[in-house]
């Protein structure tokens, strides 16, 4: 069962109830609605489905602009009473499209934390093929402890293992040189740790994140966050170039016909709403945490990812890689 | 007058031999050579050059996998009596296209500091429009303190005054939040100290570096190394996925033809070597670090970038803006 925080994103609660149905009739998922009654069940009601979702109360919402401090103030907003229905075992998976601190402040607070883990860290997946790459942290740690780094390559290889069926992952260290002796002093000494990691192989840099050389990368989360969004400009920035390269004459822009349809699936690829989202892994209950900005097939797609981790068993898994790895150190 | 280091990049020395000669012949600008002079007067020869650039003789020189401590170890490497030559007064800047590790220990250590500086960082343009943004530092100072980021700025402000005729450059602190609170101890410290800045736009996010929203950026070394790194790639990711959907359909392929020129343009502008390479700031000379696989036509905009910053007097002004920055700590 998964508990959808219908409140959350920029188009809460309509595209939020849309891509809920959606995931309902198309994809046979379980799941319950959380929010204010009334809004829900009208919004419901437009789509025929009113008997088909079931509906959690909270009269309580967080803004986009939001963050961890408002979570902490409200112990009744949707998304703290998604966490709820996971803590008392109702629910096994929290869906949002909420701010990202607000997710990630909620879940640290309401879930409880997995035995062992020092801190949960948000899994993202960059689209290389033939599986994507995982990226974490990718904004939960601002700061980090190189410890914490090891144990963000057994989320990470448990998410890969889960999702893509990857029996070993290969796990790369982000830094910004493929010898041993480069990077900080966080980086050096987490290379020392994870040298005794099975299917480590070693640094990556920035200019690998997107060529599938490792399918777990690691690094803490400021440096996590600023390589995502970098790599999320420069592919719009790359776009953008492209179609004022393609308008920028009659004939390239005939010539630009034919390839219309098929750029706009290459940019639906590379959309993170079509991935589903991030994943705030080391908690115990899977929290997927969508695209502020998602409409309904982003949410939909959010709820399958939440589906098929916790189908897949993703939460034990990672108790039983960070349980094994105690004995490392 | 430009100390060119001949025997620095994968193309070594024919690649920066004929760089030269285009500098010189088309360009007017004056440089010497530094390597071995045999060597180097045969590949002038080659280009019927050898009365018009002077060689200065370096018997040693530094491999491309070649890094800090190697620099330390060979005074007389190529790279080493180029700086030499600035030191005495002989040249204003340095080119070179060897390991980047290997030229900033080098001008670190064989290159004045300036007084007030307490590190030389590396700025890179990136390909905003209708001027770069500069971002810095790009890989210098793995850990670095809040009043280094401070110093940072005002380097990456005289870039842009000198190169972009940019009379009060609009300065952002990259971090992984648009809020003063967000992000980690540095940059928080580091925002509370630039906020007395002139021209300080506030914090900026991964996704702004191609936006143009601001005019430099920056940053400690690792993470600006792993953004700028993860742009590179995204952008290269974004053309071969361009690429693959272009040749993916006989129609698609046809519609291209009259694309391909522009393709290439466009990617000729994003191209690194295109913009002269990236700057080690902060040192009594300028040092211009080109492409490690540079060929001539990038060894020209190096020199030509060298010689608008010397010429533009970029020393002197970061010399008096860091002057007057001592009395705000």
């Amino acid at each position: 069962m998964i508990a959808l925080d219908a409140m959350g994103g920029d188009h809460a609660p309509h595209e939020i109830v849309a891509g809920a149905v959606q995931a309902v009739r198309e994809h046979g998922l379980q799941l319950v609605l959380v929010g204010p009654p009334r809004v829900l069940y009208e919004a419901l009601t437009d789509h025929d489905a009113a008997k088909e979702i079931p509906i959690v109360r909270a009269e309580e919402s967080l803004a986009m602009h939001e963050g961890a401090l408002a979570s902490l103030r409200r112990p009744k907003s949707s998304i703290a009473i998604a966490c709820h229905l996971v803590r008392q075992g109702h629910a096994s998976s929290v869906v949002s499209a909420g701010s990202t601190a607000g997710v990630v402040a909620t879940g640290r607070l309401r879930l409880k934390g997995l035995p062992g883990i020092l801190r949960p860290a948000i899994a993202v997946p960059l689209p290389t093929r033939p599986t994507p790459t995982v990226l974490l942290d990718a904004g939960a740690n601002a700061e980090v402890k190189p410890e914490m780094l090891v144990q963000f390559a057994h989320l990470g290889a448990a998410y890969a293992q889960t999702a893509y069926e990857i029996e070993q992952p290969r796990i790369g260290l982000l830094t910004i040189g493929s010898e041993a002796e480069k990077g900080n002093k966080l980086v050096r000494r987490a290379h020392e740790l994870m040298s005794e990691l099975k299917g480590f192989v070693g640094n990556v840099e920035g200019h690998d994140l997107l060529t599938g050389m490792a399918d777990v990368v690691v690094t803490d989360g400021f440096t996590g966050n600023v390589a995502l969004k970098s790599m999320e400009g420069a592919v719009r920035y790359a776009f953008g170039e492209l179609r004022e390269t393609i308008n920028s004459s009659r004939l390239a822009r005939l010539g630009a016909i034919p390839q219309r349809g098929r750029l706009r699936q290459l940019w639906e690829r590379l959309d993170p709403e079509a991935h589903g989202g991030a994943v705030l892994l080391g908690l115990n209950g899977t929290v997927v945490i969508a695209h502020g900005s998602s409409r309904a097939k982003g949410v939909t797609a959010a709820c399958r990812l939440a589906d098929e981790l916790s189908k897949g068993g993703i939460v034990t898994r990672i108790s039983e890689r960070v349980g094994k790895s105690h004995r490392l150190w």
